[in-house]
């Protein structure tokens, strides 16, 4: 019993989130979120491994481009390997070679996506599988078995999360669901080395939200995600959600904005006050041959870079910018090849990566409105 | 003048085939050739880059597997992204980034595989393009026109490759303009930092081979290759053939023995004094699901690997093999992961490496016998 208790307190101890810097003019904060495989700087952005690979990565590549944690998605690993065998092989981290943080999902994104093939109920989600058809159930207590077998460092609660557009009365019913399994989420959860956040819910509706939000800060969890935005809604929406719903977040945890991952969400993100970003965009991007650059987007298929040979980004200092030119990139993406999907997949995230440093840097150093100002002009979004 | 007289004399000293030692049981050898680009050891397994990369592959993973040289495919080249752009990119070498030795073929092998879109002629191969339909001509002047232009270190002459089976009556009159075309090929290849490799064609025929072999050993190739040969023909007519050949060819030069990449052949092929081997085997099967390993062929897709967390060969020190097991491998594959064809393209690669470095130390300890009986048992292919 009492080795039990250290190694409850070690492990509570290890998820800790460390605030460095709060931002004067901004909700923006610089922080560390410790966990047992290590600690991540925040805010962060985190690469999508939906089925235990970062689409066209090493692993090793990952650690190169300053990836300091990564995703995981349930309903994906439950599916296929099955999260018995990934528990066999001692964890996804031991699974797929990755020995700093994982984040996964709780599942529930992925189930309400497959529309005509589930039914929800209040116990879970009947669905069927979009595999082979068979027929499986996922509810609160069974994302849990499903992450805690998989063994990520924080393992999210299953969710109801609304679609866009969606009435009141419906987005009242799924955040209202989403707090109920929220608490049986966290009655079930059984690994105190897993840091168990909730999701925010209730659609565009603010007063929703404020319930959502006040419903699962009782509940007091180690973190915070934001669901249920980018899923359609125009962007000033989302961001007049984030500016209502910051201020009743509380400071002293990491909040998490699920989904979201083209640069100018994240910027718009951070300032208002997110520490926590993922999305499967810069690596689908890439292998559609599409790169994020200091300058704004580059279809590396045009015919104007045929004979460009200039790197990609001359202020990036990934693999791909240091190593090859956008003519032989086009090349590449013309031929269909692999190595087009490697090589703009490592600099589409080496260059989120590069983004969030710089504001990190940026707050540290005072400067972070004017950052966010240049960017905008240089990425030119707006 | 006496700057080009310099450059010339120094370009032509680059091009030095060193045998360092012969095995005295069989006809095997241990050399290096050194190229402007630096030197490579025979013999050796050449990985192919068709289309400027070799599938699935950076050049670093290139380089960490231990390839000295790679091939580049002229007619995939020549089609796209075009001879011009890649000389314009000063080579292909800086084109791919890839600063170690390139051999391209002379796009002969492929004109004629466009079976129904290609016309022989005397002057050379009218063919469409597979790509769009369009018109084009390939013949020995503009084979080195290409091949100059992309500046790999060895070059190759355009030959005619014999199908299989083929009649004496074609095989004779394909193996008489190979030599023409060989001719032809020297009067036109211009760049003295290249080697111009002749090949040896004759189909199945000893006296053609003969005769092949004879022509172009009096026009003094820097190299040979041997063509038409794993076209289709059961493995002992190649083995017969190679036992007839090899004693024809001198002793002082590279034999390049083309297409040829399965385990067995470059362990039956180095026996009989081949230097050097190249094929997209490995690349292709890795793609497929498919390992080579020190105990035979692995279909990484099999049921009986869903639970086995082993490497993919206990003996491999690549990079796969070093950091994930089988179960996680079989997983990539069965999701249609790229992933997947990364670490079995490294894999399989740095077998085949690793074998012809084997062998090359076999022969230097005078063991290459025993060495090749070994392989074979455990391998399984016999």
């Amino acid at each position: 019993m009492i080795k039990r208790n250290i190694h409850e307190r070690m492990a509570i101890m290890d998820f800790e989130f460390e605030i460095i810097k709060t931002c004067k003019d901004t909700g923006a904060r610089v922080g560390k979120f410790h966990t047992p495989h290590g600690s991540f700087d925040t805010p962060i952005f985190m690469p999508v491994g939906t089925q235990a690979t970062v689409k066209a990565m090493t692993p090793r590549d990952l650690e190169e481009i300053g990836a300091q944690i990564i995703l995981g998605n349930t309903y994906h690993l439950y599916m296929r390997p099955g999260h018995d065998i990934i528990k066999e092989a001692g964890g996804l981290h031991s699974f797929m070679t990755w020995d700093k943080p994982i984040l996964t999902d709780s599942g529930g994104f992925q189930v309400f996506s497959l529309t005509d093939l589930r039914t929800i109920e209040e116990e879970g989600v009947y669905f069927r599988s979009h595999l082979d058809g068979s027929k499986h159930f996922i509810g609160p207590e069974k994302s849990m078995e499903i992450q805690n077998a998989l063994g990520s460092d924080i393992i999210m609660a299953f969710d109801v999360c609304s679609p866009y557009p969606c009435d009141y009365d419906k987005a009242k019913k799924d955040m209202e669901r989403t707090s109920r399994w929220a608490k049986r989420c966290k009655d079930a959860h059984s690994r105190n080395d897993q840091a168990l956040f909730g999701i925010v819910q209730g659609s565009m509706y603010k007063d929703l939200r404020a319930a959502s939000a006040n419903e699962l800060l009782a509940m007091d969890f180690p973190g915070y995600g934001i669901g249920g935005l980018s899923v359609g809604e125009p962007k000033p929406i989302m961001y007049e959600i984030l500016d209502f719903l910051m201020p009743i977040m509380p400071k002293d945890k990491p909040r998490y904005l699920m989904g979201v991952g083209s640069p100018d969400c994240l910027v718009e993100g951070v300032l208002r006050g997110i520490d926590m970003f993922d999305c499967v965009h810069p690596t689908r991007i890439a292998r559609n041959g599409t790169a994020m650059t200091s300058t704004g987007r580059v279809v590396v298929r045009n015919a104007t870079y045929e004979r460009d040979f200039t790197p990609l980004d001359s202020e990036c200092d990934c693999y791909t910018c240091q190593n090859f030119t956008k003519a032989y990139l086009r090349h590449l993406v013309k031929a269909g090849e692999i190595l087009a999907a490697i090589l703009l997949s490592i600099h589409n995230l080496r260059f989120l990566i590069n983004l969030m440093e710089d504001m990190r840097n940026a707050i540290l150093d005072d400067r972070l409105l004017s950052f966010a100002d240049d960017f905008k002009k240089k990425y030119g979004y707006i």
